[in-house]
């Protein structure tokens, strides 16, 4: 990757031209350039077949039918939509080609500006663009990247409240109050043979109490976060044939059915990933699950602990009829299931475990009776007929926190941010060590304004080309 | 599919929305709407952010800043391009929602509009209504699709040409001259009893012998439009090791080096089919000729036969130091080669062969020269170095008359057409077998508004339903 200093540098004297829309043939695809002279470049290659007027003379927002040419030569009748700066995505002069959806008209056309004195933009370039000239904050632009990767309704909705500066403004408050002492406690300094306290000590300990509680939540709330962005892992063990992949199929179907309507959802995505409820669940090595002869008995529990310590939620599937014509509630089979499941819980007595009697179309009244009897936790399902499957969605549900979601608070879900948040209030707890033993004001100073750089390294208020460089890499080119 | 009467009849009274971009994931994905209440059903969801205008009362061709929103749900940050009829694709209102490129948010918005009302387009459905609307006429309509399908100069070329009308007219030339005579004829047949002749024979004579010309051409067009449309197939031949994928490689890093850049040029397509000097050669069972074991010698030479006759040229391959080293000029390995070669012009001695004597590299000068007294027409080449195949393309993309190409002159790539042209053909060819026996004007009359059905069936001036099921049914959904 091009040195990050060429771009804060360089970048905003060159026009720079991607594919925004994904790669590949559809109907139309779009191609964006930025950069001061993006308006006027396209202008030289484009005839309007309406009014005749150049491209660099039209207004701010309009859209004009024309041709893409190459000297006379036609490449594609286009729709041309012209963004004047900084009333753009990127601040600068932007103009977006909307052309027919042909890999190779895209490629000529971008040949054709390369030639022209474009240069192909760099992964995250229209986002950083729109960083330096202030269109965006450091974590809005992350949740650029994190909205477009969202699949379901939670995570969208957290990247969508970041992207319209929720998390920012939250952070943005409590610098400010803190920059506010921060200043008094300067002054402070200024006046240091006086020995004033220009900042009230105990107004001061309020503040930082109040810090340390958001600081606290914002980073508590990280757990939630990441699991809804990456998906929440659900580990389903058993023995083969107790009808795993049944399960899956099952909760695929009753959560999926929608999805399926639109092309492009791969059956990969669907068989690895279920969105219940609009949270994303993870099954872990479901290929493995279904593909394996995964024997609990014959590997042993080592196997299926390892799959449980990779999850957070643990599904332990049986086959009940099975379990009960081999052998009565009391009978040795019966037994073992129940060591099994002792032995899971007396492992991991935190993670949540979920117990699920499957084939119960195959069992009587009297016979369900039992097992609930012997196992009174025991959640009844068939995967064949869809009894039971509902339950387990709502289970799934309840046994995640989504209360903040719900309350509209903002959850942290960036690694990058934890990490600030961590350090942040690592800091606060010195400077509130420091007012507890009577810390002099310039040796608090040190601490609170190292708590400010952290929060400011989340907005982007603090940044430096390394850290640029990361972020924006992990962006797809084009955005 | 939903029945074709269903689209003439209903289709201009509902709003129909697809995805107009490649499905997946990109920096942004383009929805497409289009019907009468396009634009006021998007302004029922659209909340600006900049003037707070509603979309309905914004005007055509402009661009809006805003969010999509389901109920004070944000569903995105979006920007709305307002066409109104009919200035449009389509010729109706037409509303493009540029939203950011998640699957799961471009979902939501079609989910939203469903709701609301709208009905998923069909395949082709905008440019059906664009045709039914008279923006387009038939065969532009068809060269949309080819348009969007076209993956090399040459064709990309043609389908714009017909895009642009230039087919059409060519036609409707034809169609007019034609009509005038007919409604001379017509007209001698309310005169029937005076024996009168309006049309002038000789000029409608040289009208027919004219049609005919052009007529011929256009057919004749098809060989060089279907091969530029579909690919020329090459059937590269030759024993085991000879160097078949190396030479396929080194085709590919001669000419794909700058389709390479953009991503989404999957390997597979470039394995399949490489653009030459702008024309697609499609070098057929490619995968076969790598993975199996296809010994000329041992399945002997059947196999070899019935790969050329799927193309349309052959490349003789053979490993010139192997066959050098194992035998003098003279020898029996030698000689067998000669009778291959001999087999091969013998049973197809119109289609061009290609000899090329691969691993040159490893021979001296000596050998070379014996191996050209011996054969020669045969191409010295080392697809190791790349020695000789720039010739090699030279050669291919001089076996292919691209004459007609380059004067700009129509060629026909779409069957339909060609299948019209033909019965075109045949009834001219009956009203010339009419004139030349002094057939009665009311028996030439149906043979010339034959012709005339014909030409119609080309731009759509005659149609049917089942005809437009056909043709749309190929489009992609969205265009």
């Amino acid at each position: 990757m091009r040195s990050i200093y060429y771009f804060c540098d360089m970048i905003q004297n060159d026009t720079i031209i991607a594919l925004a829309t994904p790669s590949g043939a559809g109907a139309i695809a779009v191609l964006r350039l930025s950069g001061k002279d993006a308006i006027s470049r396209v202008s030289d290659c484009f005839k309007s077949v309406t009014d005749g007027k150049q491209l660099r003379d039209q207004k701010t927002h309009t859209i004009h039918l024309g041709h893409i040419e190459d000297a006379n030569r036609v490449i594609d009748e286009v729709l041309v939509s012209v963004f004047k700066n900084p009333n753009s995505y990127t601040g600068e002069n932007v103009v977006e080609i909307s052309c027919h959806g042909s890999p190779y008209i895209q490629q000529e056309i971008i040949q054709l500006f390369l030639r022209k004195g474009c240069r192909m933009a760099d992964a995250g370039e229209f986002t950083l663009r729109a960083f330096l000239n202030g269109k965006l904050d450091l974590s809005q632009a992350e949740a650029v990247a994190d909205l477009i990767a969202s699949d379901n309704e939670a995570s969208h909705q957290i990247a969508m409240q970041q992207m319209r500066g929720g998390f920012s403004s939250e952070i943005a408050k409590l610098r400010e109050e803190l920059l506010n002492f921060a200043s008094l406690i300067e002054l402070e300094l200024d006046f240091a043979e006086e020995d004033v306290e220009f900042a009230d000590r105990t107004q001061f300990k309020t503040l930082i109490d109040r810090i340390t509680f958001v600081l606290k939540r914002l980073i508590d709330s990280f757990a939630v976060g990441n699991v809804i962005k990456n998906g929440i892992p659900v580990a389903i063990v058993g023995e083969p044939n107790v009808g795993k992949s049944t399960l899956l199929n099952a909760l695929l179907n009753e959560e999926r059915a929608i999805v399926s309507e639109i092309a492009g959802t791969t059956r990969d995505t669907i068989e690895d990933e279920i969105s219940i409820g609009g949270i994303g669940f993870r099954f872990i090595d479901t290929a493995g699950i279904r593909e394996t002869q995964d024997v609990v008995e014959s590997i042993g529990i080592k196997k299926t602990f390892e799959k449980i310590e990779q999850s957070q939620v643990t599904i332990y599937l049986f086959d009940a009829p099975s379990v009960l014509r081999t052998a009565s509630p009391k009978g040795k089979q019966f037994e073992a299931l129940k060591n099994e499941i002792w032995q899971i819980k007396n492992k991991y007595p935190q993670k949540p475990l979920l117990i699920i009697a499957n084939k119960i179309d195959k069992l009587d009244d009297a016979q369900l009776a039992s097992l609930q009897a012997a196992i009174p936790e025991v959640k009844p399902l068939s995967a064949k007929t869809g009894f039971g499957v509902e339950q387990l969605t709502n289970a799934l549900l309840n046994l995640i926190n989504t209360g903040a979601l719900r309350n509209n608070e903002t959850i942290v879900t960036n690694t990058r941010h934890y990490d600030a948040l961590l350090k942040a209030f690592e800091e606060i707890q010195k400077v509130k060590h420091g007012l507890d033993s009577g810390l002099s004001s310039d040796l608090m100073a040190i601490d609170v304004r190292e708590a400010l750089y952290y929060f400011g390294l989340i907005t982007g208020e603090v940044t430096n080309d390394d850290l640029l460089g990361n972020i924006f890499a992990n962006f797809c080119i084009g955005k």
